[in-house]
């Protein structure tokens, strides 16, 4: 069905490197749920010639686009070890020109909070949720060579409220989760308000279905273990706006966290590629 | 002596984050041999409180700044994993406001080509010769704790030129080295001709003392393996920018070198990612 639409989809090839064996590229396509051209990353190890390997979606946080990741986090050296096909896509839809889409880094361009926007101004273009789960996973079971019984979701920050929240939503098709330093309960801090109501309005019936926390509580698919890393010198973590504990304590016996807590590590992408090896790891034992 | 020199600079730290154990930093103090400030890169490895380690110097590629190799190489996990401590500076003086400093991307600015300059316009500022070979070390050697018996020197286009015409003209400060698709021959090629005849007018003996094959004839000192690695789907290495293979053929039995060429690798921090790791390990056997 999503296969079906997303092969009819023309992916341009905006780069391609090769990099520990196999090729890191970048396409570009006209998105029909975000009314615009989006970017995506995609690394494709070698061996990929000859058959279907598992897939892992990475979200990223907020400001960042599909090159952060590919740059900055080192993965591909894991993805190679593990021959793992790794999928990144944009945090937003970019050049919409919607007033007031670039007055803040928390809101709007860069920062899509991977939700359906319900508000009007927002509704037709800032469609993330839908883009990644309908389109963009139509297009890579399609046209990668994936193996779609096979595919895992993480991310960091906003990328990790998106990992936890759409990977728990959507076990049918992500078999296996983790995050970084993820935003885990929105509701309850200052950006997931923000950010909640500029696209949602005031609904906190729909604010609940894009907030990892609350969907949590719901959790009724097959057992899931999930890795949440988290750094102690994180400046968000102090803040309040990430609230990992708020996701760790809810009861759901289907739902096993391992909560990792990484002394003096901040926010950023050198936490990241510090233990981006463990997450490759955790996602290749589920997968 | 250089020790002394560099143990009166007030060393101001713009960064500081945890990163595979230790910390990566950004330094930046007030630069006599530039005459402005400058910034580098210091990784430090968990275990240096107790006893001194080992250096690499890494010199960067045309128009980078410290932050490139810091941010895109992944080279962390492998100085902690080796126990050694990694220094990249900046590639030019910066906010000097020379005029024409700004007009292309190798020339000037983010493009010192690790000389002294003796043309009178940038003779003042552009002195990266000297001071890596001078300052820098004097700081780092009296400042952070590197076992000054125990250094090497690699680096990456314009900056395998730099480490290999350094590390080969200082064989006393620099034990190892290994380049990344240098310039080797800048006399031979245009990037070179454009950079030398800029900073060292049209004096052709002044150029020898800058060019890696011109070194490499005339070198004298201990004996040096030396790793080069050049990627075959890069572009100004089919340029002809590069010439490693100039390089390669000097005879010389005093230097001995390791030419790798990668199948499908182009020039970028793809291509230095993928086989730093090899890197590493070539340094870590000679110091």
């Amino acid at each position: 069905m999503t296969s079906a639409a997303g092969a009819a989809i023309e992916l341009k090839e905006i780069s391609s490197a090769k990099c520990f064996g196999g090729l890191q590229k970048v396409y570009e396509f006209y998105s029909n749920e975000l009314k615009s051209n989006t970017k995506f990353g995609a690394y494709i190890p070698e061996g990929a010639q000859n058959k279907k390997l598992p897939a892992l979606f990475y979200l990223s946080g907020l400001t960042c686009t599909e090159a952060n990741f590919i740059e900055k986090s080192g993965f591909q050296r894991y993805a190679a070890e593990h021959k793992i096909i790794v999928i990144n896509p944009d945090t937003s839809p970019r050049g919409v020109k919607i007033e007031g889409d670039d007055e803040s880094y928390d809101f709007g361009t860069g920062a899509g909070f991977y939700l359906d926007a319900t508000v009007t101004k927002w509704s037709e273009n800032y469609r993330m949720y839908s883009y990644i789960v309908k389109e963009l996973t139509g297009i890579v079971f399609s046209q990668l060579p994936v193996d779609q019984k096979r595919v895992g979701i993480f991310g960091h920050s906003m990328g990790g409220s998106g990992a936890l929240s759409i990977g728990l939503k959507h076990p049918e098709i992500f078999r296996s989760i983790s995050a970084f330093a993820p935003i885990c309960n929105p509701m309850n801090c200052q950006w997931g308000q923000k950010a909640f109501t500029g696209y949602l309005a005031d609904d906190q019936s729909k604010w609940k279905e894009y907030d990892a926390t609350e969907i949590a509580k719901k959790y009724d698919g097959p057992e899931r273990e999930i890795l949440l890393d988290q750094g102690t010198a994180d400046k968000f973590y102090h803040e309040k706006q990430l609230l990992p504990e708020n996701f760790v304590e809810v009861q759901n016996s289907k739902i096993k966290v391992h909560f990792e807590k990484r002394e003096g590590y901040d926010h950023g992408y050198f936490f990241i590629s510090t233990f981006l090896g463990e997450h490759f790891k955790f996602h290749s034992k589920h997968l």
